[in-house]
């Protein structure tokens, strides 16, 4: 079936959310811890971050500055570091009930039972539950004026996981960490490998990675 | 394990550029398809879509202007239209060698055995054997300093899908399409459906939509 602009436009407002949401494909799904400057916590699920490059070494966000992503945001700018930590299938209903409109004095660990996690060297709380997290330094900053959102872009500074998820050429292996895919606003979903597929080259056919 | 900055910038290209893609979660996975002013068509696969705001219908994706993904880039800022084609199983292999080095005077459509589609009121190419399909115009363009690559912001004009995937409440069901999720450079994982969790509220546990 063909869904026009117009068709787009009439559509009643939380169908709209729904619909417009599923359209881009698979999202990543993590958590992304936070503290003010007086230590106060806060955890909330996004589903926009995104590889932008490896040199340096690059995930790119969106926060939407009026949802309950906007402490998440203040924490981020008043602090420059958080930790981005990757929901897997044993955590994806507390994952998930971090969206919850939380008023700010409530950590969003103690209130979906998450455990915070510090490392002496990083400012900013990691998930205990979570198998592999980033610890982010804020790089770049755009304000995305077409929709009134924010473009956070952050340096990975440290990285944990589990050893045996990284392969020998460097490939980590979010599938054995049990990693969700999300999709729409609110579909988890498990992953079963097709395959890993060679460099692509004009005359030359594809292989399998093992 | 922990693996601090240092670690980072000290492995070797190849292995560094295949890790850092596989720490921000699952990806999406799309065909851009454009063409020029003469209507030489192209073709690349790329795996950052990302949803943006439903209000207007907006999907971000980050373009590379020194990879494959140039041609990609010249024919979107010169025409203003693309369409991205979700990949699915049926499809995965032809989707991913698109992202060979080919000439710009060869089209990957034809190199790589998926067909061109056009519809009489779109200035882009569709791929006729992707399930879900979205016709987009550029609306908002970024130069991200940090890395040289190019944020593109594109509003949704029209969508194409198969009905039966379509819910009653908007939420378009990408797995009954067989989409792939991918992860690293080159991962292509089916999905299979944990749950879809109703909206989070502070006081109210959550349930499973049906």
């Amino acid at each position: 079936m063909l869904i026009n602009h117009e068709d787009i436009e009439s559509m009643p407002h939380l169908y709209r959310v729904a619909f417009i949401n599923s359209l881009s494909g698979f999202k990543s799904a993590n958590l992304v811890g936070t503290a003010d400057k007086k230590g106060l916590t806060n955890l909330s699920i996004v589903s926009s971050c995104t590889h932008i490059g490896a040199h340096p070494p690059l995930v790119a966000m969106i926060i939407r500055p009026h949802s309950v992503e906007r402490h998440t945001l203040e924490n981020i700018l008043a602090t420059s570091f958080y930790t981005l930590n990757q929901v897997h299938a044993g955590i994806y209903r507390p994952s998930h009930q971090t969206s919850a409109r939380y008023p700010k004095e409530v950590s969003e660990f103690a209130a979906v039972g998450l455990t915070e996690a510090w490392r002496q060297d990083f400012a900013a709380p990691y998930v205990k539950e979570s198998k592999i997290s980033l610890g982010m330094a804020l790089r770049e900053h755009h304000h995305l004026s077409i929709n009134g959102t924010e473009l956070l872009i952050g340096e990975i500074m440290q990285v944990q996981l589990p050893s045996e998820c990284l392969s020998q050429d460097g490939f980590v292996d979010i599938e054995k960490a049990e990693t969700v895919a999300l999709s729409g606003l609110d579909s988890y979903h498990r992953s079963q490998r097709l395959a890993r597929l060679s460099y692509a080259k004009p005359d030359a056919p594809l292989s399998e990675i093992e």
